[in-house]
């Protein structure tokens, strides 16, 4: 069986948690993982199942050079540099190119760093089923979260047949579906068919350049960076990322594939979209109000229900008859807004630069 | 004429400031004077009318130990140490004995530190005028401020004809009116013969002792004071306090004297009762949001309209989409509540208590 790698796209910015998030301070290095940042959590879920130095992470100069401290202990030997910001598909390419010179065998599974996914056992049962999938199929495999309930916010894998009736969690996929609207949603898991895209992918180097096919622009780009990887051009690598197309994997890829396999994940996921996520992946009192809080931070709340905390350092955040609030606290900056428009931050991000206090962002 | 002395009450310790006030940091030691502490305001207001070594404050003892961080500069020898709370009776005799037993023809005026007074020039020919009807008539005289609504807060003094025809804002005080409900104050807006009651007064050492007579304990305990001052005896002193009934200056003294002045005043005036009161003394927005910032704190409000907000030190609140909220944001606390629950933070404090949490209050 081929070695598996692990890539960890850490390049996101994350507007929808200002101010916790910052540009230099990125969705995923919140300690949005119950106190650890979401990078740290990403890299700590792959232990025992892929080795270090073969954990990767793809992310921007800013970042990389942020990373000693967010991720300490993490080599920098195993960290991609993207040269810009190039969406995703270039960013795939980059990793498989810079794995596949040193690892031609390698399978590889691309995850993202910002998602929170428990407990870590079952993920890694499902990523080592993938991943032999992967390398014995030679196809590309996706993992579909099995819905709790019927989210807007998500995209969708409608799923065909299973791949094996022994093996009912392997299924074929048949269509991927952008975020549906609420009835769209609703009739999605009713059917039973749809899983949550996750954002996981796996399959092998050569399986994945395979893929890359259909979008002409990307498969020269991805040669390109295999070649100059394969002789250590760092220039060359570099220029071809750059005449990459800017495009997602899922576009250009994944949903373009003529054959990918899903598996289904009956796992708690949560794509932290938002600071409603906390409702989920916070802690709870017995009014509603849910609260991540991070390095002495604390919640008092009285005659207050159903806000949403989020308070890093060692402040106390009193709720006093207030409801549906989401109140983020953190060293330099306070924020209030409703519940209902917690996934609207990036309005108040806009504002925020617009009135010239772009130290703030 | 009587020299003039002024006695600043800073005793108090305003739960409804909380989290920005707590037991060490009263609300007269929060930069709600445009920045500077109250009781600093209230030192500055009597520069130029009121010599420094005439100038007093009393307060209790923690909080004179606090003194020279907040008001520096302001003498030792100047505070009178109250040996405990015991309401504004006793404190008023203390200072009053204080006083007297060095300079027994003194006119004391007594102040309140945590009110907001503006302008200083017209505050201060108040002052100036009131002391002289005092010194002269050997009456007390109280400051009414001309209502500018009909305010449920506050009390209320009726006036009756003016001392004097040719001065028709010196007027004889009918009577004290507790906080009224809307209905009435409405009637005492309307009437014109009302004002606010302003909790500052004056009279002459001699005046302010003999209207203590209507309440035996109080007089006894208060010729004990003067007696104890006179031979210096420290102890004496805070054994006859002791002995003062818990008393307001206002019910003891002001309200049962037979005649008492007051002086009409037009002044920007407030109590600086709750949060609230930054709609009054605070920055305003085109939005009806107000705000009261120091320390280099800063409001971002984008779709927010008719918010309060304090805060303090180098952070930005930012609202977003809210709409009659008081926010608050100190070094290690946040508070968010209604603006129509700014006057019950009693509410929370007692929370805040039973919650265990005294480390916050």
């Amino acid at each position: 069986m081929s070695s598996l790698h692990a890539v960890i796209m850490a390049g996101g910015s994350g507007t929808r948690f200002w101010p916790a998030s910052r540009s230099a301070r990125p969705k995923q290095f919140l300690p949005l993982a119950r106190g650890r940042p979401l990078l740290q959590a990403a890299i700590d879920r792959l232990e025992g199942l892929c080795a270090r130095e073969r954990t990767w992470i793809v992310t921007n100069a800013a970042q990389a050079r942020a990373l000693p401290t967010v991720v300490p202990g993490f080599p920098a030997a195993q960290v991609i540099v993207e040269p810009e910001a190039r969406d995703t598909a270039p960013c795939v390419a980059l990793a498989t190119a810079t794995i596949a010179a040193r690892d031609p065998g390698a399978t590889i599974a691309v995850l993202p760093a910002d998602h929170v996914i428990e407990p870590v056992d079952a993920f890694q049962r499902l990523l080592a089923r993938g991943s032999a999938l992967a390398a014995d199929d030679r196809t590309l495999v996706t993992f579909g979260i099995a819905p709790t309930f019927a989210a807007t916010g998500y995209g969708y894998i409608e799923c065909g047949e299973p791949l094996d009736q022994q093996e009912p969690q392997a299924l074929r996929a048949r269509r991927f579906r952008e975020k549906p609207d609420r009835a769209t949603a609703e009739q999605f898991v009713a059917a039973g068919t749809f899983l949550w895209h996750s954002g996981i992918s796996v399959g092998t180097a050569a399986a994945i350049t395979a893929a890359m096919a259909h979008n002409a622009g990307l498969a020269a780009a991805a040669a390109r960076m295999l070649a100059a990887c394969q002789r250590q051009d760092r220039d060359a690598v570099t220029r071809a990322f750059l005449r990459a197309p800017k495009t997602s994997i899922d576009f250009a890829v994944m949903e373009q594939a003529s054959q990918v396999a899903v598996v289904r994940a009956a796992l708690r996921w949560d794509d932290v979209g938002s600071f409603r996520a906390i409702e989920t992946i916070g802690e709870h009192d017995g009014a509603g109000n849910a609260a991540l809080l991070a390095g002495g931070a604390g919640v008092l709340a009285c005659q207050a229900a159903h806000n949403i905390v989020y308070a890093e350092g060692a402040r106390t955040v009193a709720l006093f008859g207030v409801q549906d609030l989401v109140v983020v606290a953190v060293g330099d900056a306070v924020l209030v807004c409703p519940r209902e428009r917690a996934a609207d931050l990036k309005t108040l991000v806009e504002h925020v630069k617009a009135s010239g206090r772009t130290d703030l962002l």
